[in-house]
């Protein structure tokens, strides 16, 4: 079940994704394609739609050439800093 | 859908993860319950069987007092070292 804690942490992390992949050049399109997803769930994760998986995390890690620690170092929303 | 190589991921993770739990003196149970996963997810995820969620990354990461980044810094296979 997802809490609104946990909506907010995928948010959060959508928007760093969005910074990310904007200082590589990448679009959305382009991220997905490389990374073998289809066209919506780069622009889905982004808008924290989506809980993303270790494996698409690497995926996209790899695809821009950021290690997945650099690609998870973003600023947690107050409420998410401790999840249980 | 996934395959060996994201099954190979997995697996490290989940090894990694095990490593780290023990080192913090936290049994599966333990982990599972102060996380508010169910009994049996934990050694699920050590085995390599479930690709876990960026949410749940970061209640295991809180609940062992680590940094994401620190969970996810694990030896990849080689197989795995470039996903795409």
């Amino acid at each position: 079940m997802k809490t609104e804690e946990d909506d907010a942490l995928c948010k959060a992390f959508g928007m760093h994704l969005a910074k990310v992949r904007k200082s590589r050049e990448y679009s959305q399109d382009r991220l997905a394609h490389e990374a073998g997803f289809g066209r919506s769930y780069v622009g889905d994760v982004e808008r924290g739609l989506r809980n993303i998986s270790l494996v698409n995390l690497f995926k996209i890690a790899d695809t821009l050439q950021i290690d997945v620690g650099n690609l998870l170092n973003f600023e947690r929303p107050l409420d998410t800093k401790n999840l249980n």
